[in-house]
């Protein structure tokens, strides 16, 4: 159970009855991955054979066999070419940064600890902005939009007919078309209602796009703490994270070789790597918050933005005269970034310098492309202080700020709470579009109640399928150790699953076409007692696979035609299963004694009812 | 983990810091028992002290070391006198039932199976009515009813002041009011809005009730399937699930000696014991559902009605037209019961027996106060079935049958789904409201996704916390192994706890006045670093000191003042908490400069944003 004990490997099984494809665009040259789960029964829907059902893969590379991993060599940069081709960025001599060059200076760094042939970093030429949001607006369709739209899609267009009639109430026009084209993202993007984190530093990532109108994504966030593990071990936290459907991980690490580590994980990472600078700036003047100076934080910033970090969390809204509000919380301030910017604050009298220097904050943004997380440092920690005064304040800020980073065209999302109970989740949501002018929401849960530690990713589920639901674009999970420990591999297991639930239910809500594709046909797998797909399909295979050997089955490969909770009596899709045949019966005794003149009985059945059940040709439709 | 392996003792340990309190009644002799959570920390709400906090407690005796546990005599019989004083009932000299007359006689039965002393039945006397809807619709108020008013408020009249502040938007007037009146629990009870199931022959439950206008209850189904276990073991089940914090337990045993489980069972149960009662009909037609008929129906409801089953689960509203409506679902029916009796109807031709007397059924129930619940055998198994023809069909026939109950006094509550995706769940409320005239609602989830077998009990919670909001009354719990497998012990406090969770934030979303003043102590404990406090308020201590304890403390009497998530150098909390001291300080500085004519630094320091934070004395208000 505990992570201690696993072996730091890199989990590169593929999911059961699964296979990597790669779906081509039609403007650019990209090669969207996939994964496929093939079926062992026979599903129709509409009158159509369905032998695979396309999921949605987060998981990149490592779960292809055919492709050699070799986390010594990172994976493959699949987006170099289209940023080459892009011809606005210049490859540098060496880092920007003077903390990286004294990194890559100092002989006491054991070498295995380094990333081997580190790249080069790349950065917009004198006087470009290198942004997905500068590329929308001038119109661009580039590789990476076409690239989100396809996946957003699925196979889209092979499923389209049968995925009309789930289209919901919810969703927006043009998905309701079954229009999420590459033009539409551009426009969402160009409209900043979406971003794609895509620094120009880390083309090993598979584009993936945050925005309300797409599919509702979770983030996990991975990080060593104080305590020091193992490179391997840090990378596989990532792959761990992406395999189970995270898509995005930050890197919220504190620990020694920071810098080091966090090459390895962006080299090996399939999905967009986010970070909180200030707690790396934070390090450099040894926990003294007050020593924080615009100059260390800036140069932390060039830093991680030339390893190929895509989004920063910057917690500029957390202003001078907002912090008294927090003064009589149940919880105070109980973000770390927050925290942090508000002791600097009072400690020299002066606004938080992240806000009085977020201009140059965008200017060194958009020439790597990094999008901006406006933190929101005075989330509420408790019940107690859900959708107060500081927190809505704040939020007012944050907006101000989103139109500066789009003046930049920066692109920007804006974070959100914390712990809020349902009744309140919805002006949340409401606030921040009005506020935010529409820029991608991203909350952490919220958590419904404070009473279960032990369960937080259960409190906060609920909170985030419902804040998914009303309109937040991406949720950051919660694992069952918040609030009380680090979490292990499993905890990290259990709270992307719990996410990627609360993540699919909110698309379910909104209606998104063809997101209940994948739930008709495991059902439709369940009612036949196809166990084998049952679980292949779902979002952990191996756990359901495991709960259902471990009460009933003998042999993997056994079938069991009842399930376990009923036994073979009581079993009530058996019975209705039964109930079907005897109504087909019915319906051709009723036909049989028509033909033959027994009108007795046919009318008999016809008092009782009329005909029950149809054919099987006709239940097959 | 698994039960198998855990020797089946029954849990009596009290919980930590806890003790039992009982509370007295004004108008009856009723002792109200409520568990108090004492606390080692200071807490202050509104200026007030508060050194306890006191919580809803289903857990019965087995927590209270003064009372001594014995299996073999069962729980005291709480309310026995209550009964004895209404004088509307008699002792019958043998059970009516005449397959329990055939228990008693059968020779072949082991001694140790048989509850020692079974109590002989009661029934109401000749053209008396027992049901608390009678006594409430004339204007009595009973002791569990009075019980009940005082059990929903907790120690509210010590609270009520504290408490106003947390009422909410949702809830009824006589709530906000903090006016849950043994009056106002008669009165919604008269109207059919909420049920106390409390069956003369079951007078060791203490009295609970099920009504929107209340705390949101659960309820643990437990039951052997055709794995036969020991006796104490079955007990255990019980006592297991009322630990964790089941309102209600659902006996749903079908294997060998059910009549001989069942007692042992009620009359150790502190919490009602509902039934299906059709599962034990058809186990004595050895399955056949076609050999059903209303004699062995009939019988079964008597003989469970005298061992004290507080509600029947009864499907009378899957009627023989509806049956066709469910022939192009993708997942039929799902429901055990629904699905038994759509083969009898088809078999038969005939409509429903349960439907056909159900004015004889609710003869029965009046005899013995058993509560119907009605069922829904046409609930959708899946979302692609949710809110369909099948199933509103249905709802509306167990609208006219909750009037046909309630002609007859039988307390009703209505049964409802399933598989709902979010957006489609309040339909469900707003239809079983207007449909069955406000009778509470009971459903089983819903899920929100089909994707997740092995996590049903988060999907599930999600759909359970989102209608509890809207109104549901009562929730019943989804184990992991939901479509998979038997639940395990720790399968069903998982399910359990995650139930507790949906019910709370249900709660809290309502405004149920003190609702959330736990959650507000637990996060004043957190902030503080009172680890003992936070576990101890906690819905399972038990696994948040675990996880706590397995991270990061050595002993575990030791104190951190850091929390594990962020280390001693980035908790934000604790520099919260320097930050407050350094406004403090500021604000004392202040003072001494203006005492000391220290103009210039005062002048500074409210340029900067003025007083910053508050002083000592007045963060403790």
């Amino acid at each position: 159970m505990s992570s201690q004990t696993v072996k730091p490997e890199i989990s590169t099984t593929p999911f059961p009855a699964s296979k990597k494809i790669y779906v081509k665009g039609k403007i650019h040259p990209v090669s969207v991955a996939m994964r496929e789960i093939s079926l062992s029964g026979e599903y129709k829907v509409e009158g159509k054979s369905v032998s695979s059902v396309t999921v949605y893969d987060t998981s990149g590379a490592y779960t292809d066999p055919n492709i050699e991993i070799d986390i010594k060599k990172g994976l493959e940069p699949i987006r170099k070419q289209w940023i080459l081709e892009r011809n606005d960025t210049e490859e540098l001599s060496e880092v920007s940064s003077k903390f990286a060059q004294s990194q890559q200076a100092n002989g006491t760094i054991e070498p295995e600890l380094r990333f081997p042939n580190e790249p080069k970093p790349r950065k917009a030429t004198t006087g470009k902005i290198v942004t997905q949001m500068h590329y929308a607006k001038k119109g661009i369709v580039t590789p990476e939009m076409e690239y989100v739209a396809i996946r957003e899609n699925q196979r889209y267009e092979e499923w389209k007919d049968l995925c009309k009639q789930h289209a919901g109430m919810n969703w927006g026009a043009a998905l309701r078309k079954g229009a999420i084209t590459p033009e539409f993202v551009r426009d969402e993007i160009a409209k900043g209602r979406a971003i794609i984190p895509a620094n120009i530093n880390h083309p090993e990532a598979e584009p993936m796009i945050i925005g309300r109108n797409f599919l509702v994504k979770i983030n996990a966030n991975i990080g060593n703490s104080a305590v020091r593990s193992g490179i391997a071990e840090e990378v596989e936290k990532a792959v761990w994270a992406c395999r189970w459907g995270a898509d995005t991980i930050m890197d919220l690490s504190t620990g020694e070789h920071i810098h080091q580590t966090r090459e390895w994980i962006v080299r090996n990472s399939p999905v967009p790597v986010g970070t909180v600078p200030i707690y790396q700036a934070l390090e450099k003047v040894d926990g003294v918050a007050e020593d924080l100076t615009w100059e260390i934080y800036r140069d932390t910033l060039i830093e991680q933005a030339e390893q190929g970090v895509d989004y920063f969390t910057i917690h500029a809204g957390v202003l001078l005269r907002y912090i008294q509000l927090t003064a009589k919380r149940t919880t105070g301030i109980v973000s770390r970034g927050g925290s942090i910017l508000a002791k600097w604050c009072l400690s020299h009298h002066q606004e938080n310098f992240l806000y009085t220097h977020f201009d140059e904050i965008c200017e060194i943004l958009k020439a790597y492309d990094v999008g901006v997380s406006l933190g929101d440092g005075l989330r509420p920690g408790s019940l107690a202080d859900a959708n107060d005064h500081a927190q809505f304040s704040e939020l007012r800020t944050l907006g101000e700020l989103t139109n500066v980073a789009w003046q930049h065209d920066v692109q920007v999302m804006i974070e959100g709470p914390g712990h809020i109970p349902i009744h309140l989740i919805k002006e949340n949501v409401e606030k921040e579009l009005e506020e935010c002018y529409e820029a991608p929401f991203y909350t952490l849960g919220p958590l419904t109640t404070d009473i279960a530690p032990g369960y937080d990713h259960i409190t906060s589920a609920i909170g985030a399928a419902n804040i998914g639901w009303y309109g937040c674009a991406m949720l950051c999970y919660v694992t069952p150790k918040e609030h009380l420990g680090l979490p292990n591999k499993e905890d990290v297991r259990e709270g992307v699953i719990a996410y990627k639930i609360a993540a699919h239910a909110a698309d379910l809500g909104k209606g998104h076409p063809g997101a209940q594709f994948r739930d008709n046909i495991l059902s439709q797998a369940r009612f036949k007692f196809n166990w084998q797909d049952q679980f292949n399909l779902s979002l952990d295979p191996e756990k359901a696979k495991d709960f259902h050997e471990k009460t009933l089955v003998k042999r993997p490969d056994e079938v069991t035609h009842f399930c376990s909770m009923c036994g073979p009596k009581f079993c009530s899709m058996k019975i209705t299963q039964e109930v079907r045949d005897f109504a087909n019966k019915q319906a051709i005794d009723e036909k049989s004694a028509l033909e033959y003149g027994l009108q007795k009985k046919a009318k008999e059945f016809k008092e009782a009812g009329g005909k029950i059940y149809v054919t099987p040709e006709e239940v097959k439709k």
